[in-house]
């Protein structure tokens, strides 16, 4: 039987089977921030459900939501063994900008055995890893799994994750399980499997400056009327110094510096900090704070970004406009242990101490998400080390992410279980930016990683 | 004849007819910046070539240029009598934001006596006072005019002007005047004839900047990525005080006080800085240089303003991108006696000087224009001023304008003539803003005006 499921997803007939199946549910451009692309997130949840029926779970639902709906169902009939919550989102980020895309983000494109498309790593492709995996199971032993599995899918991580957070914290005994397994991560390096057992925290916001009450033309009032670009301009310049370090006060003041022992082994991994440079961000320099190594900084301390600044005119050209108003989208990541009430606060009192002269400002938040560090010493950590182990015959890495999930936060607040974060992207995956990929043969290996996984929980 | 034109113009049947017309001509949204209304501006062309040839001028011709064409035509049979060039645009300004309208821009609705639409005031409408003015001066003279006059109208005002400029510098002879005649500028308060006689000059550009060589995510990338929005930020805040005084080396060193007298004249103008500030600004506070009034700051200081920041993202929600690039399209106006490519100069050297870490900058120059001052001592100016006080029954005030009109600049420089800058445009019009307007009631008078003021040229 053991066997039998890592020969099922080894098989090349079923790959390819699994690949086709992939793309289909790529090419549904489920972009949970745009109200336009409603349709087609539910689409997707629909086409998950439609699946996840067919290989043989049970009680599939799709639950509506005061946003977009959840998709749930589980197999619980393997007595005295574990239960895993397998966790994944359908939703994506938007594409743009779009003429940067080689191909099309909703045509998803095979190119030097990746596959390139708006979600293909981030999740759509890591989530599928999970259905195809409880595929393998269920079809290679007689409809069984070796242990309980609930599945929870969700369509608004890219937006915040607000009907999840609140089913989770609505439905504890629905959703009881031993540990929650979540692929959204990535590894640290091609070839080293990768555990993340610790994530930042999000505060995104915009930040909205009022000069005059209408649009004016800056030859006639350039002079007397207040500029709100060059007032976020002066407000944004005063967030963070030109080393990076933010400016809020108190911000820092719960930060908890990663122990020796874990800034010891980060210090061991692989990396070329030019290669990174040159080849991942590919700018003349890296920023951030002196002192503190990349990882450190962007796994370990906040950081704030901004995101984009609508408004005025955009287009190709010259408007002698002097807008109204303008705005800024502004993130915070933010690190154990603060809190992110508390940080948004003292964001937003001093942001709102920086209005310049005329100008009015408001502040709003638009999500909110808490850091978390997840405990290495339990069974199921153990398990997953030693199921990646089998498929890529090394050892796994513990690494922490800069990157924001938030359910993971609401599983250990809500439903007391740590969360596996067993992730098979690569660092040049292209997340959130145009020409999305993920690798092809870690979509198998993540399969079969987690079908080896699964077969542990049960023995 | 001569109470033949003025009661022509007076006369209601006409007026309504002209109004009529004047929609037709603002329903054409010839956005000069925006690629996809070329094939517009060119029906706006046309539609003034075949207006122009109806009424009875001669060599109506549409000049085609690199850019927009030039509207041209004559009537050259008043002998020993002046010759005025008579100057327009028929170009206007993309009408965005969209959603700020009341009525849409380029359906042009009558509300309390004004006509809004896009081009209402700047210029279609102000314009078109000058085409109404000779049709009526010809309609009751059998075909004639008391004054030689050439018409030159052209389709790129709103982005800089380049076709016309190098028209202007090649054909010298073809548009040889003794003076030019614009209406391209505003009364000072309503029922307050004016005369501008000063222009401030422009300096548009685009100032990018790149970090990353693609967009990335800000929790991967937070603390290690420079962000060329922050980046922006901080080159920005470094470009003007808190009090609005540019802070580029040497950029005031030439800058030319107005005289006593014309300060002095400046004071007694019918003006309410408070009522100002909340009527036609609405900000909290007005802002500019400490020491300086309203006037002295809008029309003789130098000021630099930011009108948009393309790049990143900007839709709905939430995307936490950190952009490759981000742009900020800046322009700054200068006074006499600045020289636009030695204030370029010294704007984009300080700007490459603040480049921040990691950021790569490039500033582009979109347009330029030199400031301006016309003399008033003429037999122009002062049958202007008899002309108006006709129709106003006042005094004409000389005030100078924030705005530039790089076109007046050329005439001076290439045709040795200097510019009538007569406007009947309100404070309040919405130039370049959403709900731009245009008070009927000064559309008449701007006919009226013009057609006293040709028929004194005659005498």
């Amino acid at each position: 039987m053991s066997t039998g499921a890592v020969e099922f997803v080894q098989d090349k007939k079923n790959q390819q089977r699994f690949l086709n199946e992939l793309k289909d549910l790529l090419r549904i451009p489920s972009v949970s921030t745009l109200p336009q692309h409603k349709k087609d997130v539910i689409q997707a949840a629909q086409f998950l459900a439609d699946e996840l029926k067919r290989i043989g779970m049970e009680n599939v639902q799709i639950i509506p939501t005061a946003g977009h709906p959840l998709v749930y169902c589980d197999w619980l009939h393997a007595a005295n063994k574990p239960t895993v919550l397998m966790y994944g989102h359908y939703d994506v980020q938007p594409p743009d900008p779009l003429d940067e895309w080689k191909t099309p983000p909703f045509e998803p494109t095979e190119r030097d055995g990746n596959i390139y498309a708006r979600g293909a790593v981030d999740d759509k492709g890591q989530m599928y890893m999970h259905v195809k995996a409880l595929e393998a199971l269920l079809q290679t032993d007689a409809g069984k799994l070796p242990a309980n599995v609930k599945v929870l899918l969700e369509g608004e991580e890219e937006i915040g994750g607000e009907s999840i957070a609140k089913f989770v914290k609505e439905n504890p005994g629905k959703l009881r399980a031993d540990f929650a397994l979540v692929s959204d991560t990535e590894m640290f390096a091609p070839e080293l499997p990768t555990l993340n057992v610790g994530l930042r925290g999000l505060i995104y916001t915009e930040l909205e400056a009022t000069g005059a009450k209408i649009d004016l033309h800056s030859g006639m009032y350039g002079g007397a009327a207040p500029n709100p670009f060059f007032a976020l301009a002066q407000v944004i310049s005063k967030l963070k110094d030109d080393n990076g370090k933010i400016l809020i006060p108190h911000f820092y003041d719960r930060v908890k510096r990663p122990s020796e022992d874990e800034l010891t082994a980060w210090k061991a991994l692989p990396f070329n900090e030019e290669e990174y440079r040159k080849n991942e961000v590919g700018s003349k320099e890296l920023t951030g704070e002196p002192g503190f190594s990349v990882q450190e900084r962007t796994w370990a301390r906040p950081t704030l970004e901004v995101h984009g600044m609508p408004g005025g005119f955009v287009g190709a050209g010259a408007k002698t406009v002097i807008p109204a108003k303008a705005i800024a989208k502004i993130s915070m990541r933010i690190v154990p242990d603060m809190k992110p009430e508390e940080a948004f606060e003292q964001y937003k009192n001093y942001v709102l101490s920086l209005a310049p002269k005329g100008i009015s400002l408001k502040v709003t938040l638009l999500s909110m998400g808490e850091p978390s560090i997840i405990p290495t010493d339990n069974p199921y950590i153990k398990a997953a080390t030693a199921a990646m182990k089998e498929v890529f015959n090394k050892d796994t890495v513990f690494i922490r992410s800069g990157g924001s999930i938030p359910i993971v936060a609401e599983f250990h607040k809500h439903l007391k279980i740590p969360s596996v974060m067993m992730g098979f992207g690569l660092p040049d995956d292209n997340l959130h930016a145009p020409n999305e990929k993920f690798h092809i043969a870690n979509f198998y290996r993540g399969i079969e990683s987690i079908v080896r996984f699964v077969e542990k929980l049960g023995q």
